[in-house]
């Protein structure tokens, strides 16, 4: 059966970065003709309103964070700043799998499950447009069509453009601006094939793999090292003709499983069978997934886990602010092949090399 | 059976901090006394011992790689360059396993056999001081009393003190310094439990995992991704009545590298059983070697995976060259415990404490 994801991806790519564009404005023919200007709302009445759960406003808030011109820069600081101590009371999920493993599908399904129980979701993405390509996910809300009309959802595509860890801090701020706001759920989806899993790894409580039961070569399309980050793996699309063979997969995954080392959550992998068409297994996988909570929040690993989280972020900003800052530098940046050709034509040494530029360096 | 290397533990530790201590020299009680200076050789003086294959005048030239001194670090770097277009020609092999795997006494075998087929063999480590107290490995070459006899063969603990990011680049400066005298296989020895691991990945061709059969826990041990890391695993101690028990440990372990995708070098890894005592599997094991080493000549990804390697330890360098003169600044170290407490009291996000730090630090 072909999947509706697969089959309309360059559809769906296209419209991704329309919806996903932001705060630019259209060129204006008349340069005389000005644009009547949206009242600003003060940093005061984003706070209230999200605070009070405005979904409009905490729109238009994450829309600041994702803007480029210093002034929204900063008022999104003092939002979030603001923002913060009523942030923080949710469990944050990470969502991953390859293309066409039906995320958007389970997504929907598993958002109605939950806020049948009376949650509140929020789903957000992490999507750097250089790996758009290889499959875009949330590009689109219509590929959830229940779940966007559902009141106590809040979906909200990946930020069109951007480093990875430009794309990170915002989803970063987006779930504080989400929490704040009330939602107690927060799914973080990402397409599984590229360094983004460890960038979502970094900012949530669970990571949940999306599989589906195929020819015994389920996960040559996963990077290495993303089943190690899994505290849940779901096999997908269990339904008909496919059970046998997700059952199957289910007992593979559950041996390979086995043979790592506990994590240091000591929480051992779970692995279950679902199928969004059907919604079977998505009860069981939430009732996991409120074991793992428990199982985390009693042995200490959850707010160890947090507090961790909390401090990688600030030193890893830090540590890419000085990377770019030394190799976008006029000084370095024009050096930068020759010093590689030279290291490879084995006519200096790998540390000779970076001595020599970051002497460059600072030496003004 | 209770293992020798794990029994003599303290010992060894202990002996490996005298044996590694290096350049420094003993306080000197009578402040008049002057110790009679060894004759320093002239950097050409060096080369050209190296090249001979002079092992005194090698050993000497890796102290220097290890001072702390200026001046010493600059005659090295001289000698390391000059060496550089005879270095290359040689096989490198990361050897990892946790504490009590036996990778001492496998690599006494190993080296037995490898220097037997007519090749010279230097065994170096990585081991950063830190990481110590978990197991320190070829802290005392006492421990492998053929192979330090064997003409052909060469053995460096590794540098006593330091980062890992210091220990490895000495590591990989010995590796130069070692091929440019002839050397043409290269063991370098890590204990399996930190992060020495991926440095240690990032300078070899080969990277193999030592093993022993257990009770089905083998893997508990070993930080996660070391598998994954591996071109090769030996379960080694596979004599007497551990053979059925290792035999096992080998099909679980094949069946677990199955379910991993394929690495870019698509070489398939092997397992091997192994005895270091009886010497079996060993003649098997370096025809794997030689395989893998065909294989990824043949495909290109030896060269690839060279050139990747020279680059890498550039830009690593530069990275944590970076890191260090940020949070080692006086103007930064002194507040980032504070930033720290109110980035975990949720007074501050992760990103506005970053963009402070980063203000003071480049506002001079």
């Amino acid at each position: 059966m072909e999947h509706y994801e697969e089959h309309h991806k360059e559809t769906f790519r296209d419209s991704a970065l329309e919806v996903a564009a932001g705060v630019e404005r259209p060129p204006v023919v008349n340069p005389h003709y000005k644009r009547a200007k949206r009242r600003r709302l003060s940093a005061d009445e984003y706070v209230e309103g999200i605070l009070a759960g405005n979904i409009t406003v905490l729109s238009q808030a994450i829309t600041l964070t994702e803007s480029l011109l210093a002034e929204h820069h900063e008022l999104a600081q003092r939002i979030i700043e603001r923002c913060l101590p009523h942030a923080g009371r949710s469990v944050r999920i990470g969502i991953t799998g390859v293309p066409g493993a039906g995320k958007s599908t389970f997504i929907e399904a598993m958002g109605g499950k939950v806020t049948g129980l009376g949650h509140k979701l929020a789903v957000l993405a992490i999507d750097p447009s250089s790996e758009r390509t290889k499959g875009s996910v949330l590009g689109d809300k219509t590929r959830m069509e229940t779940l966007v009309h559902n009141p106590d959802a809040f979906i909200r595509p990946s930020p069109s453009a951007g480093s990875l860890g430009g794309v990170a801090r915002k989803t970063r701020e987006s779930v504080i601006l989400c929490e704040a706001a009330g939602f107690d759920v927060i799914f973080i989806e990402t397409v599984g094939v590229g360094q983004s899993e460890t960038a979502v790894h970094s900012m949530v409580d669970l990571f949940l793999l999306i599989q589906i039961s195929g020819a015994g070569d389920e996960l040559q399309g996963i990077k290495r090292g993303i089943m190690e980050m899994a505290d849940m793996v779901a096999i997908n699309k269990a339904d008909g003709d496919n059970v046998p063979r997700a059952e199957l997969t289910k007992r593979q995954f559950l041996n390979a499983l086995a043979l790592f080392p506990m994590p240091e959550s000591e929480w051992k992998p779970r692995v279950y069978t679902t199928s969004s068409t059907k919604g079977t297994g998505l009860t069981e996988l939430w009732r996991g997934i409120e074991d793992y909570l428990k199982f985390t929040k009693t042995n200490g690993y959850f707010d160890r886990n947090r507090s961790r989280q909390a401090k990688y972020w600030m030193y890893e900003t830090i540590d890419s602010e000085l990377r770019d800052n030394f190799y976008k530098s006029p000084r370095i940046e024009p050096l930068l092949a020759e010093y590689e050709k030279r290291v490879l034509e084995d006519k200096i040494s790998s540390f000779a090399a970076a001595r020599e530029l970051l002497d460059r360096y600072y030496s003004e």
